[in-house]
């Protein structure tokens, strides 16, 4: 299939418009006219190879929404004109342990992803959502309620789930204390399911700026901590902390937060190793737990939930010509709260 | 009570006998004969300051079993002769919501330790069980099946409930796989409390001349861990592991032994903090949680399971006199697997 798409021909480029072929539909594909693609700032880490060797012409892009254009011969889950979403990974093993709990974010013989990287035939590379159109087994995406802002559901696709799926695991609901750590394009998803899941929410940012957003998004409680001793005041306060934030910090003041059985969950990747001290996990029996996205059937569950919440990203939705900048803005924490290009304009 | 005990005068001198007052006896107290007291790594840590700023002349001891010998006036739940277990805490506030759900070791406004400490009068100094007797509040000790062995019965009230807390928090059974990180005081007993839950058990341990003891206690395997590599070979290959060293290690390679939604529990407390690399958690959603000790109603608990399935602790029962010697070998792991004081030689 044809295709246009904005590609990084080499880690230090601009991206630059790229013609090229996708391959062809297969029997069990949906292919899509994209609409929106959200920019995650793993599409940037990847790009400047800030992760290591990449595949280069790279299409980055794995928040992506648009309309079924065409199905193969034997899908059965989507039909032409459906809205439809793609999100971190378009296939895995299928046979695994995690793939059979549909946990496929977890393939033990490792998840494919929606760009740079080869698809599971070893050959074929995959090209991801800065671009008009895809192809995608229909297994692996999901569809899209008819009631949100397309836009402002691209970003549901990796920041929404990313979030959404530790909520749920460790048991998000009214009386949960939970505190979000940093309010970006992760933590603003945070707030809002962690609200909408009933519990009472405080987020914790270094930005006294966003406190006003942090209360329209549903937050009970706002706590600057651009002075971090304000933390102390806060001990033993929470049952669930969602970390979101990747810079370097004191995980250990964090930990001091979490009430008896307390988790922190660590979904920011951050470059260097936490140093935890021991004690602050043997007393109140807490823990430091780790969560990566999540799987098909937790996505679909999650766009169910938005659909039924009236919850999407609060996005800057911006044309192809500006995604450069949109990087450098991206990197500098200045975005409310994600940037979604408008795939009419690749 | 007139008492006598194996006193630490100081932090460098050898413990020597001691004659001394306990405090009266209370309507809600027992007072009890002690049979054995088990020497625990923390009387050590106490004795010699590693701990900080100790309480002197002190009398070590919190794995105190022995018989009921008098009750205050307002005690219900023991009479004289029954037999009765004093393990690391001797009070706790009451009131809190730890101490409401009977976690009295995560006691909001912290717990009373057995001795090292004052009692929550703040004036009475508590000495603790390398004693001949001993008083408490009925409320903090339990009793202990007539079908075991009493000195091995000693170290299961510290020892033996900081693992079996863990095991049943995070759900040993039948088809858990498990690790037991270090086979001494505390990885024997999580070996056999495991194996008693139908857990598949590993002895992780870096000497090899324990494997004959590992299997004798109910281990399903035993991997060697002196070429640190061969725990490449084991990679996602448990769901639970309890670290029972408290010396410096790399955790992130038995991070990565934990299968998906994997929980390694840290129960000794190592000097230095852990670097964590959060890629470990991100990686199969695993966790690094703490837990301590036991509260007062699964001590009960862990004892009854203990009579029902014949378990104590290996020991070896020394006098009065040897206590020095056994703390230089318990220093040096050269014990199997933990020494219980005659309290009959003090």
């Amino acid at each position: 299939m044809k295709s246009r798409a904005l590609a990084a021909m080499s880690p230090s480029a601009s991206l630059t418009r790229l013609d090229f072929e996708r391959r062809d539909l297969g029997p069990h594909d949906v292919s899509l006219e994209i609409s929106f693609t959200g920019i995650c700032h793993s599409d940037i880490h990847q790009v400047r190879q800030e992760w290591g060797p990449a595949i280069f012409p790279m299409v980055p892009g794995h928040e992506i929404v648009g309309t079924v254009s065409a199905v193969g011969s034997k899908v059965t889950k989507f039909t032409i004109g459906d809205l439809i979403g793609v999100g971190v990974f378009i296939d895995s093993c299928r046979t695994c342990s995690s793939c059979v709990a549909g946990l496929q974010q977890y393939c033990e013989n490792g998840m494919t992803g929606t760009y740079n990287t080869l698809e599971r035939d070893g050959k074929t590379v995959a090209y991801g959502g800065y671009s008009n159109n895809f192809i995608i087994n229909q297994d692996y995406a999901v569809h899209i309620p008819a009631n949100l802002s397309l836009a402002g559901v691209a970003p549901l696709l990796c920041a929404g789930i990313t979030v959404y799926s530790p909520l749920k695991k460790w048991g998000a609901k009214p009386g949960m204390r939970t505190a979000v750590m940093g309010l970006g394009g992760l933590g603003h998803m945070g707030v809002k399911f962690a609200h909408a899941m009933g519990a009472e929410v405080t987020v914790l940012s270094h930005s006294p700026t966003k406190e006003a957003d942090a209360l329209e998004m549903g937050a009970d409680h706002f706590v600057c901590t651009k002075d971090i001793a304000v933390l102390k005041e806060h001990q033993k306060s929470f049952d669930l902390i969602l970390n979101t934030v990747s810079a370097d910090l004191d995980i250990n003041l964090y930990l001091d937060l979490l009430a008896l059985d307390g988790t922190l969950v660590v979904i920011g990747l951050p470059g260097n190793p936490y140093e935890v001290n021991i004690g602050a996990l043997l007393n109140g029996r807490r823990r430091i737990a780790g969560s990566m996205i999540g799987g098909i059937p937790e996505l679909q569950e999650m766009l169910d939930f938005c659909g039924q919440h009236q919850i999407v990203s609060d996005v800057e939705v911006i044309s192809a010509d500006y995604v450069d900048t949109a990087y450098d803005r991206t990197v500098a924490s200045d975005v409310k709260y994600r940037f979604v290009i408008d795939a009419s304009t690749i």
